[in-house]
């Protein structure tokens, strides 16, 4: 029996994303590019109109309204709560089967190169985590797990996959980024087609693994705003070690702020854009050898 | 006689350029940073609205209202024809002198470093450059001429200056970046300052500067939708040579498209998110050796 039987590659859920607009936008123009005899791929752009208009978003964050209880409202409030229940009807039709995997593509201003975000850590998952970092040993796998219905995209289906691209800025494309995820894509459908065929390609038994454990936010003055700007020796660093007395801010008048943890961990999502507004400066992750 | 008697630092002209907006809070918590005995200075934050919403702009980009007969204009019809006409009462009040030099505090999502533009080949600007690039020979020097009330902040004034660096996504700080915009300020109030003494510093006899000649569009299809991205091999090479036959644009399917000039240029603003709308992939510029 195939586990993956219907798979939907989604780009543009925010809007000034481009790299997985146009991907999208190409995609849904040759076809013949995504199609795998085993299973069955949709390609969909999420939100249509922060992507004419070149904004993550008209309302709110797209990629929060994906819970249980805004899919059931019958009268959403905002574009985007209204946007999450059209996307959920294109992928799980009212009595049809629904997909089994999301491939939802991202960029993001961290220096994060090829990222891959797991929902879970189902063996399978974990599986193609190893087998893309096989092929290509710059891309990092991320583990952050979400109940389903949590408010993410990805958590709508059972294999929910994020594909995260940086550092680019919102509102740009980068060549060598744009087809780096294209590969991605191609290898995730390759997979899935080899297993749903009986042929799991063979990987290492180990998996380098990015586990999230907390956010940081920004240090902030009395009145909320912004006091201290990533350390230089922290910017682009994602994924490297950050040890404890090491310096992750630096204020406006040059005074370094130490990390003050007791272990090492490893940053990502280092100085995101779209994360200001979130109270987000970088999430920590442990990095974890998971034996397959 | 002084040439410089007042001068106003602008940050946030467009609100998601985040260095300069918080370099001018900086400024205006600790005034003594910008105060020099022989001139009055001023600093200001630029588009207000959109320094609040964390967007370049509100209604249309503020850094093309400062045109003469907008900022005459008695009934502005957006918010930003009426910051405009506000600014230019701030730095030019009525039956007062108004300010000679503007330092006009901007980002970019291209690669180009520290540059300086100067709205004119004034002696004294050329020299002020001249100086700027011999203090740090990293300092790129830009000419970008513009008649008075071209629509630019920097026309405004007889000593228009821009300082515009990155790579910085809009929407970010970035502390490396933000403490070199910070040192250009400084270096550009002791030079006025000298220069009212009567102490212009000493500077090389020639200049090596970047002049405009023109802009360069993306490839579009037949909907006006952009049909290129910029070539791995030319982003962010801003400031070095682009050769006829090199490849400056690849299409989503992988085309290379090449130079097809006579001479060689050497690009900037390459890939600037912010000029997707207005139709600018890069500025072409030509490399001069001036002799001062």
């Amino acid at each position: 029996m195939n586990l993956i039987n219907r798979v939907a590659i989604v780009g543009g859920s925010h809007g000034n994303e481009l790299i997985g607009v146009f991907l999208v936008k190409k995609f849904q123009k040759n076809v013949n590019l995504i199609i795998r005899s085993s299973f069955q791929t949709l390609s969909v752009l999420g939100n249509l109109k922060a992507i004419q208009e070149n904004k993550r978003y008209i309302d709110k964050d797209l990629n929060r309204c994906f819970h249980a209880y805004g899919l059931q409202d019958n009268s959403p409030s905002t574009y985007e709560d209204l946007r999450a229940k059209e996307i959920h009807q294109i992928l799980h039709p009212n009595n049809q089967t629904g997909v089994d995997a999301i491939i939802d593509l991202h960029t993001t201003t961290s220096n994060m190169g090829i990222s891959i975000i797991l929902s879970n850590q189902h063996p399978f998952l974990l599986n193609l985590g190893a087998y893309l970092s096989t092929i290509n040993p710059l891309v990092k796998i991320c583990v952050h797990e979400q109940p389903k219905f949590s408010g993410f995209l990805r958590s709508i289906c059972n294999f929910g996959i994020v594909v995260e691209v940086g550092a680019v800025p919102q509102g740009v494309l980068h060549a060598e980024l744009f087809q780096q995820t294209e590969q991605v894509v191609y290898a995730i459908l390759d997979y899935f087609q080899a297993s749903n065929q009986g042929k799991t390609p063979k990987t290492s038994n180990i998996l380098t693994a990015y586990q999230s454990i907390n956010i940081v936010d920004y240090p902030r003055n009395e009145v909320g705003e912004i006091a201290a700007m990533i350390h230089p020796q922290l910017q682009y660093q994602d994924y490297q070690p950050l040890h404890p007395g090491e310096p992750m801010f630096v204020t406006f008048n040059g005074e370094n702020i130490i990390y003050k943890g007791e272990s090492t961990v490893y940053p990502i999502f280092i100085n995101e854009a779209a994360y200001y507004e979130k109270g987000i400066a970088m999430h920590f992750t442990q990095k974890q050898e998971i034996h397959l």
